[in-house]
């Protein structure tokens, strides 16, 4: 089973489209958390019990982990998911991307070290050095489209031969990259017209959606506009909203409760 | 000391442009280093130890670190240097980029973390991306612009407003991003016409050259294309054509012949 068809088996037996960014920042954290060996872990540990049933799966960002030299406590994440929850996915968000040689040793970092199921990647350096990562074939390749942020319009929106880059990248995501049906896009909630026009280019391919939330993104144009003729298609990411909705020991049922009202606000906004 | 002043100064010191890149890949080791506990930090010291009057800066790639899980041989080499050729800047290759919070973590990572005086930086995500790296005003953000690879055309050349997307890049480098004047580019030796245009758009950026050695790159073209009105500016790398220039035992020795081969093309070069 590939990655899409891993994604889509979870999607329909939790019946939902939520991927919860575990992006820990430990100044979120309840204080006594603080003081254990593998606090990244055993907050993680919680959020994950907690949401399980939830989710069509989760998304750890490297940085979180990098940052504070916590690597272990990352694959320790990744191996509890993958013992405990065998049936959801896990995508390493870490926007890799360099030359072949380099990029076959980011690709064995992702999928050999950490054993993620899919990676997301930059694609501005170009095609071949998207090749190591996609010729894993069971893994997702997650390459950046239209990103949410507001300085995505820098250079993603210029127009090239009157069409925007993004549109570009869309294009080579559905016809060029896709042989081994393993490549997803990264499209931001906060550009719900764009979103569709990307839609209409990209029509079999699976939008990761970061945005709502804390960025603001709008789920019921993301529902509207992203979702693929199969009633598929979107894993639509929430991180800090969810994972750190309080800062006290309750965090992992409140994790629960905030997850409940994203799963059932999105699933409600696809039937409008 | 910010980041461009300690290249230039050591520059000037060792008389050399030469950048040797620390991408150590254990599969071209002498048999005799693997058995060691930590293989790549011994071999990079020798490496450094060989090389270290003959350089203006080092430049570790992350991936071939991270495939592995070796960050702490990452670590303990980046250390070496600082305290043994305090003179001698490091630069972090790992082309980071992501939105606000999670840049910012990023910059953590090789600025607090590894201690890094440089790391490069992909852009497509946007200028707001960039300023997490850009407030850690000493250090030096390297931002990628034409790249080494044959793919870099697939998005880095296409027309925009009638200019390729790397020239906008450059344009942004040198009136936008510099206001710490932290900022250098990536433009690859294997592209030197972009190069030339590159130069006149961004005068005063310093440029980080990789694609000489083993990818091709013609250096008297480089020096003829790339170098700055005071006679500097450009940073240029060699990785695989030093590192690995044997598999024997006499790595060391032998890396040091390549380096100071190289270090001597590019001067030679710059007299023509």
């Amino acid at each position: 089973m590939n990655f899409i068809q891993s994604i889509n088996k979870a999607r329909k037996q939790n019946n939902s489209f939520l991927c919860v960014g575990l992006d820990p920042d430990t100044s979120k954290f309840p204080r006594e958390l603080l003081s254990g060996s593998s606090p990244l872990f055993t907050f993680n540990k919680a959020i994950i019990d907690a949401t399980a049933d939830l989710v069509c799966c989760y998304k750890p960002q490297i940085a979180y982990y990098a940052a504070i030299g916590a690597e272990d406590q990352l694959k320790l994440t990744i191996d509890y998911i993958h013992k405990n929850y065998p049936d959801i996915p896990v995508i390493l968000d870490a926007k890799r991307n360099d030359i072949g040689s380099t990029a076959q040793m980011y690709a064995k970092e992702a999928f050999v070290r950490y054993e993620a199921d899919a990676l997301t990647v930059n694609p501005f350096m170009g095609s071949d050095t998207l090749v190591p990562f996609l010729e894993y074939q069971d893994k997702g390749v997650i390459v950046l489209c239209k990103t949410s942020n507001p300085g995505s319009a820098d250079f993603q929106n210029r127009l090239i031969d009157g069409e925007p880059l993004y549109m570009l990248i869309a294009e080579k995501a559905q016809r060029q990259w896709n042989k081994f049906e393993n490549v997803c896009i990264v499209v931001g909630a906060t550009y719900p017209e764009e979103m569709k026009a990307i839609r209409e280019t990209a029509p079999s391919i699976t939008f990761l959606v970061p945005g709502i939330g804390a960025q603001g993104g709008d789920i019921v144009s993301v529902m509207k506009n992203g979702i693929d003729g199969s009633g598929g298609g979107l894993i639509i990411n929430s991180s800090r909203a969810i994972i750190h909705a309080v800062s006290s020991m309750d965090f992992a049922d409140r994790a629960r409760d905030a997850a409940i009202r994203q799963r059932d606000a999105i699933n409600n906004a696809k039937s409008v």
